[in-house]
């Protein structure tokens, strides 16, 4: 039984996505595909297939689409079409085993499910992640005085956050600014000012006094915050997103809200790091899990696992647009964190009670833990 | 016989330790023994030991106090205090078959066990490392003008490296500036105007025109430096101890004293780097090896040695407080080191002489060179 | 078949090696061999044959000399002497079956072979990489006036690259002032003011603005320019050589040139990002893999392929002075990416066709894409 007991455990346990976003509700023809499937573009003569998560999609997906096992794009795509989004997301959704999704609504350049449409589709359970940057941005279209912003700002949030089911913000700080940021919450005067400036040049929110006054907004919710970390579009300045950035700032805010490490590759040693000595500090892999693949899934999870606490580490998939992405996000989890603990109990590093705690902890109990979550159903698949 | 050559030569091998710290001599409650097990804190619902380094103890040291692999938590240290604190060490230090000690003994928070206690507790020999920061508060605690430090900081330092069994100094610049510090010897006016605002302002040592100073009295005093660098507790900011920061001082300093790099986790890299491009650079994995557990040893092990010279390598477990740590450091190394080894042999990358060879360097000789202490001892097992 | 089709591929898959240096053509007596082989020196007590890549000479190239694996250094040096140059170079660059050179003909502190010699012993062809920083020393050796300076660089490298055969430009940026630039290019007038600096300072190439100039001269030439990233001797600072941090200027030089990051160790993660994200970006983990032997290729290459395209990896062996250079590199990345396809074509990971197409493209069909060469010949080996 020991030989595959952490897989089977792995494999009956629902998952609870802490961080994720919609799957497209329209088909999608191959350059539609082709500009989700990476975080990069579709370029001449390099498709996005021609890459690890492309393969994982030709490997683990196809099957689903009752396709061989590594079927070529063109048959994938053509059956993926003929079968239909509704059927198709059905499909990936289900077999990911996901009960549980706090979705992050603040990213839409397409048509996305809203949450509630994501988890009917396998009757689990879904809840809301509020991007402040979506607020703040909100609150300046609305129209809103230099010296009026902070206070606007943050009424908004607040409003934000009573909805139904919101469980937690986020903060894309990263694409923004970095983290090399002032730790000290500005001023009144400061954030008129930055207000002042940013009103004047208009745009996305940028100015860093007024990223450090998001993230004391955060604060001052009360609700887990979610900060983008590391593997991202090229709209990243790697350099500038190793969560260590965040040292001081962790220590000036200690006492008050959790904070969520998402992604974190490659800085899953930071993360780990930040996560071992900081109470508040948790951390996922998700993203990266889909785009290296179950053949290297196993690898971040051993790195993001040298030193973190098993209580600290979440399971998220970071699942944009492709439903394909629920699934990979899942799998590449269960198999990564399956053969890691696995091996460990074989070679008795590990007894076999403390892994399937580990799993559980991981797979959900974490997630369910700090943000509040309904207590774990019963597995639904046996 | 090749089979297991190198796991039994690691086994008969006794380590040169050069860089650990003193073991607690009073017994410990829960909460005293999970503050020392951690680089974190205890913190509600998240036990220390719930994390990688809590799994090692209770599965390799719980069976060296007569307990079953993976007894729970709460029998672990009943039976732990059931035994008492000389016992319980004696245990560890017995089994973690390490004869030299190098001792930091500037860091003393905890009642610990001056260096000759350590090493007559496994009949070995002890040697003393004089922790700079130290050296610089007392002189200033003492009595001291501005322009009379740099002086007075130095005599204190000569002075205590004249005592005997005193092989190596170290700095904690990494906890108090960081290494992207300008690495010129400060003028003397520079040194007196920062020792002026210190002694205004009171506090540790961290000025970076002194934390300079005291690297450079360091060079001036001509014994080997030991340097943390990277993890550590939440007092490092992770970005600023990457020991590349140090290459311009490693330029200046060059042709002086040997530099020892201690822990280097998750820098192993960028450490070897150094050491395989400065003649004077040497680095551990200590610290790290017990933290991530014989589980992972081995994984960065093979990180540290991917560039790093044969010679540049050595052991140390960087123990504090805990003798578990002792035998857990002694333990993944030997464990790392030796599964690296074997498959290099096993696959006829590397001959076994050559094999033998670098455990004896890594395992002692490196260290006994560097430090100049006596030609080693029979192996005492067998 | 499938067991091992993936190495079996490999080894008849003649390389593109898309960026080395020449071979000395002089004998080599042991200092002048050891200080070939260590991006370090020879220190008293520490041989560089007691390194990752000393061993993996003594197993892998020993044999070529009609010796037995491991043999001692002393031996392998006096076979080598007696079997002379031209014969020992034929032997491991035959045994390299790499057939395409791009010769970086910009270094050359020793004698070395020209491009063609090279490529004649093997039957192969060369083609050749212009290091810009030489042809900007040149132009200032030669006599200009700061105002003229710009463009008589930029006249020199227009005549350079008119050579034949030549098919890129290489920047050692990375030891001059690494890669935290300003990303602009910059104005006429700072170019003049720089040269004037720089004329009456002379020494080499390193001052900030014509780094960014020179850099900029490389997008007019319109050529695939090559970039030292990450692990080279001491000159390096390797904190400011992680290739994130040019992301601000491949946005603004995106759509022009080809950018290859070369070596990468151990930032080839966060090359791999910008080789997702940004279509002109591509990597190799030359130097990297010689250094690190083929006990550790393969977990170079991992992570280097956890989320690069498969069309944007080269080989190269980056192989300077040593013949054995050429083979080592060639063999571990033959034997690291064999292992690593067969293996996922082993657990259904990859399917055999598409570990084929990985093998050819980044063996060979990348690099003649990218540098408009001739079309593959057919293999010659079989």
């Amino acid at each position: 039984m020991t030989a595959t007991a952490v897989h089977e455990t792995l494999a009956a346990q629902p998952l609870t996505d802490h961080h994720c976003h919609g799957v497209v509700t329209e088909g999608l023809d191959r350059p539609g595909f082709e500009s989700l499937l990476t975080e990069g573009a579709p370029w001449p003569g390099i498709s996005p297939f021609d890459t690890p998560v492309g393969v994982a999609v030709r490997r683990h997906c196809a099957p689903l689409l009752d396709l061989p096992r590594h079927a070529p794009a063109e048959e994938y795509l053509a059956r993926r079409a003929e079968l239909g989004p509704r059927e198709v997301n059905r499909r990936f959704l289900t077999a990911a085993a996901t009960d549980v999704f706090c979705v992050d609504t603040g990213y839409t350049p397409h048509p996305l499910t809203a949450p509630h449409e994501l988890a009917e589709a396998v009757g689990g359970s879904a809840f809301e992640v509020v991007r402040l940057e979506n607020v703040a941005e909100s609150t300046v279209r609305a129209g809103v005085e230099p010296d009026a912003y902070g206070a606007a700002f943050r009424a908004a949030a607040e409003e934000a956050v009573r909805q139904p089911g919101v469980v937690a913000v986020k903060s894309v700080a990263a694409y923004r600014t970095g983290f090399d940021l002032d730790p000290a919450r500005p001023t009144d005067a400061e954030v008129t000012e930055a207000a002042r400036r940013w009103l004047a040049t208009g745009g996305r929110l940028a100015d860093p006094v007024l990223v450090r006054h998001l993230l004391w907004t955060a604060v001052d919710l009360g609700l887990p915050l979610q900060l983008h970390t590391g593997f991202g579009d090229n709209d990243i300045r790697m350099h500038r997103v190793d969560p260590a950035h965040l040292t001081d700032w962790l220590h000036l805010s200690a006492g008050t809200i959790p904070v969520l490490l998402l992604h974190c590759w490659p800085y899953q040693r930071q993360a780990a790091y930040l996560a071992a000595v900081f109470e508040q500090v948790y951390l996922d892999v998700g993203l990266t899990l889909h785009h290296v693949g179950p053949a290297r899934a196993r690898a971040v999870l051993e790195e993001a696992l040298e030193i973190t606490p098993f209580r600290k580490l979440l399971y998220s998939s970071d699942a944009y647009g492709l439903a394909e992405f629920y699934l990979l996000g899942a799998l590449s989890f269960r198999q990564g964190l399956g053969a890691l603990l696995q091996d460990r109990v074989e070679a008795d590093e590990l007894s076999l009670p403390d892994a399937l705690r580990i799993v559980r902890w991981t797979g959900s109990a974490n997630a369910r833990r700090l943000y509040g979550l309904p207590s774990e159903t019963v597995p639904r698949r046996d």
